[in-house]
């Protein structure tokens, strides 16, 4: 079992942690400190030894960090953790501010006392980051001053230590581009911009670069590790040797101490290339003065998010065979729930099981959020045994899940009912449906971003007044990030769609208090088949990757139009007609109902 | 009659004008000379005698430029332009140049020769086009060189007197806010950011905050004038004292020579805002070094935008006198089309009389774009006597067109078909007139801009691999110019949507050589009203302003949604309520059977 539903923290351990803290800061010259959420590496989920925002106030979400000041310590925290938050903090010694509403500068500037020097370890926030902070706060007279070593560190007694799980190959029958011929590319790119060498900072990022795979993080196949690509093809590679034991890799890559990587930067000269969104403040400031730092998005970006067909082959399989558990599962459930005895916590335990059961499971993709009822209206809700709900009929059940595979990664929501919908949901999952139908049947010129198309996936809710609080998708990658850039459909995201590019398509509906609503399939970005009566115009489509049935009974066949029904009936006959030969019996029964036309 | 079916310029007229131009381009010591279409106020219509692009090239159009060097002279023409230039230039003196494809600045580095001087005139360049290809030229050894005087207008012997019309009061009843509160306003919000004083060289930003009107160019209702406005609210007019003479202004708007401009500008001093989209580089050149140039947008540009109740109201009267215009023209065209013997003259003549008929028109908001069958599908298309085409059974006739009237402009276009549509029309018609009730039918989250949005109205054409070439809306003026910024539909326009703000919505669809489709209403942003079934979100929403029916014979009925059917019977209703009254006999017939439910 990967998922466990133990509460991660105890609101009681902050206060002491904080007063130590305070008590370090006071002796080494500081006003304040910063400790984010962020590890060195800017990933979404961090080690063990690097929570330590959780460790210290008790927050345990994906994102926020907190400000320490003498007589108040704030912990920042977006929308999405709100409730979370007053839950896991000691609200007497910790207080929660909204972010991005309250920027951390306006803050510092306004509870700070004057000249305060506020601390912070610059190996963990990004240049960006730091250069708008120190602008804003030397503008009030306040002083942003990097720490050598980081003091929660310092009182973190029993810290864990540092993950070094093996580095495996990643078979070039999944990768489906050598490593080599990618660093030859990226290296040519480098060259062409007079660039000697880019400084890489993403794990996932030096996985794919040297189709590489690991497991020090969990949820995530990769390695947490540093890289330094230069013009001529070259890497450097920072890990723990030990993880890199008989790894083969090339000879143009050379495995060096985790601890030589600072030592390595400050030997670089000429042009280096750093990304200014993930790369950590303590990189450029040793480049500074060395070298010429140019700055740019990470050359590895662009490349990975645009598919191969090994990994898109990839990603279909791992689609189906993620689907047939799903399928399992959802025939389960639909025998199960109406019987009572179901929670939220024996529904997460159960779908695990149903993926593991093909032996292909390397992990999950991230926590599953199995929401009953109200609970289904938290986006980010994570079950915990004092959480744990029953699932009732009459209720609502949001399910978010995923699974890595080798050769793919899932990412799947289904809304379900259990037994007669509540008031309105069946009306609002009709509009959330229509808003994933029109994203499924997208066309659009080449050259269009997220941001250019998310409208059609909000107009059915729009229209009466309704909204949902989330992107409508996020890019997804081939067993790596289920969360991964550029691409986004989404109002920020300026980045052009691109063919090979994997999206989720999942809008979603919540009424707070009483349910949620959210239907997720990933779409592959792919160059739009010719369409007799069009103007053989460069278009783009969606490819379906995602092949599980849609709740029939909360659809309002009455609200969907010609093409709206026709879809949601093609859609149907496609998964019955690539799932039911995996399946067989009761399964099998339930699946030919689930697939019958509307 | 306002417009003219005359060819505007004759192609045999450009190469002596353009060789006597090379001589005197040689006499100044310049290899080149730019000649845009723009004047000093980089307005879409221009005064005759600033007509130097169509004088020098023959061509006509509302945009492009002339790149003259000694072997070769490009004439820069976007899509719109591409059939127009060839027939209107000397090709074998003039070459048409593919712009924004092939870039200005791209096109000098190849066809120049090595330390080439590139002379411009920086009165009718903007601070960020000299800005940007200034950097451009001198990065490969080519000059730009500003002159103190125009070449063009050296050799143009006839050039017309610039205008000088009267300047009139614009009433407060239509303004709808005093010029003293305007400028109370605007000038405290310049004086917040620190800054004494903004040169405002749009004509309309300026007849706006003096509540002025004038008629120096043709289909724009504005004076030709520059002013400064200072944050104390006082403002330096500067025209032909002659146009302002009677007109009472205010104490502190002074009347000063058109020629002084210059020389005033070179008395600021302190912080003194330009718009580098619009301002000419003569303004920034005589201010630098001076004063302290701050860029930012012209202050009057989103106050103007964002109109008031008096103007709303005016506009919705001026829309449905307009409407009357319209449907009576439509019935004449239903009654007289199939009989033959009608043209895209007549058609524009007759509907000009329709508008006259009210005894208020001042003027067209622009020149009646009138497309029979294939010159429907020109988007920009302006009849003249050799391209005046029967209006034929069988075929498409496309008319867009709009009025001046002293409470608003109106803008509209109405697609019909003169007896069987011709194969194919009546289905890209309904795909067009769904994205058209999609713009009228959105409501969205305030904050969007037009690029969020406009996918909807593109959706039913992109999903057939069809599309159209424009954007989907413009910004309208109240009684200004039919097309103002900074509001836009289209995926170019980041600027959020405000209450207030005026936008065409007109998608279209066009089949070269065959016909044209566009369908255009005025509508204007709105806050949503409350919905039953929402959230009670802050959400914007389109008020439509036009009322004239739209050809029931073109609409394919089964392919519209419930909803959309349910839009356009309500749309007609609409249009019978509130038009009926206005029209009787034959027309008021006709309009029933018009706005009849489908």
């Amino acid at each position: 079992m990967f998922q466990t539903f133990d509460a991660p923290t105890n609101p009681a351990d902050g206060p002491p942690r904080l007063k130590a803290l305070r008590a370090r800061l006071a002796a080494e010259g500081l006003t304040g400190f910063l400790v984010p959420r962020a590890d060195r590496h800017q990933g979404e989920y961090v080690a063990h030894c690097d929570e330590r925002l959780a460790w210290l106030t008790g927050f345990s979400g994906s994102a926020g960090f907190a400000a320490v000041l003498p007589d108040i310590a704030g912990v920042f925290i977006d929308g999405r953790y709100r409730v979370q938050v007053k839950a896991q903090v000691d609200t007497a010694h910790f207080t929660p501010v909204p972010w991005p509403e309250t920027r951390l500068a306006d803050w510092l500037i306004a509870q700070a006392p004057a000249g305060a020097r506020i601390g912070f370890d610059p190996w963990l926030h990004s240049v960006k980051e730091v250069a708008g902070l120190e602008k804003a706060l030397t503008a009030k007279g306040l002083a942003l001053v990097p720490v050598e070593a980081n003091p929660v560190d310092a009182i973190w007694d029993d810290r864990p230590a540092e993950p070094s799980e093996p580095i495996l190959p990643h078979p070039l029958q999944f990768a489906g581009e050598s490593s080599a011929d990618k660093r030859a590319r990226l290296g040519a790119d480098l060259a062409k911009a007079k660039v000697g060498a880019a400084v890489l900072t993403l794990p996932d990022s030096v996985c794919w670069l040297l189709n590489i795979r690991g497991s020090d993080i969990a949820r995530n196949p990769i390695a947490r590790v540093n890289a330094v690509l230069e013009a001529s093809g070259k890497v450097d590679l920072f890990c723990d040797p030990a993880q890199a034991e008989g790894l083969e890799l090339w000879p143009d890559v050379a495995v060096l101490p985790r601890e030589s990587f600072a030592a390595a930067l400050a030997e670089l000269g000429g042009r280096v290339q750093i990304d200014p969104e993930s790369a950590p403040e303590a990189v450029a400031a040793i480049l500074r003065g060395k070298a010429e730092v140019v700055e740019g998005p990470d050359p590895c970006l662009l490349p990975k998010a645009k598919k191969n067909t090994a990994e898109l082959d990839g990603m279909r399989a791992a689609h189906l065979r993620d689907a047939v558990a799903m399928v399992k599962f959802l025939a389960w459930l639909d025998d199960e729930a109406e019987n009572g005895g179901l929670t939220e916590i024996s529904v997460v335990e159960r779908l695990e099981g149903f993926r593991r059961e093909a032996n292909e499971l390397r992990e999950i993709s991230f926590d599953t959020i199995s929401g009953a009822g109200p609970n289904g209206a938290i986006v980010h809700y994570r079950v915990t045994h004092e959480t744990n709900r029953p699932v009732k009929p009459g209720e609502l059940l949001l399910v978010d899940s995923g699974g890595q595979y080798l050769d793919g990664t899932t990412d799947i929501t289904r809304t379900v009912t259990v037994g007669p919908p509540p008031e309105g949901a069946a009306e609002a999952f009709t509009r959330v449906l229509q808003g994933m139908i029109a994203v499924s049947r997208l066309v659009w010129p080449r050259g269009r971003a997220g941001r250019d198309l998310e409208a059609v996936a909000r107009y059915p809710l729009w229209v009466v007044g309704k909204d949902f609080d989330h992107g409508t998708g996020h890019g997804v990658g081939a067993y790596l990030s289920v969360h991964e850039g550029p691409q986004r459909l989404s109002r920020v995201s300026e980045v052009p769609l691109e063919p090979g590019m994997i999206l989720s398509n999942e809008p979603g509906y919540y009424r707070e208090g009483e349910w949620g609503i959210r239907i997720e399939n990933l779409v592959a970005v792919e160059e739009a088949p010719p369409m007799p009566d069009g103007d053989g115009r460069d278009m783009l489509a969606f490819q379906t990757l995602t092949y599980v049935p849609i709740d029939r009974h909360l659809i309002e066949v009455e609200m969907l139009s010609r093409a709206e029904r026709e879809w949601i009936d093609g859609y149907h006959r496609s998964v019955w007609a690539l799932i039911s030969d995996r399946v067989s019996g009761e399964v099998k029964d339930w699946l030919r109902q689930a697939c019958a036309a509307l």
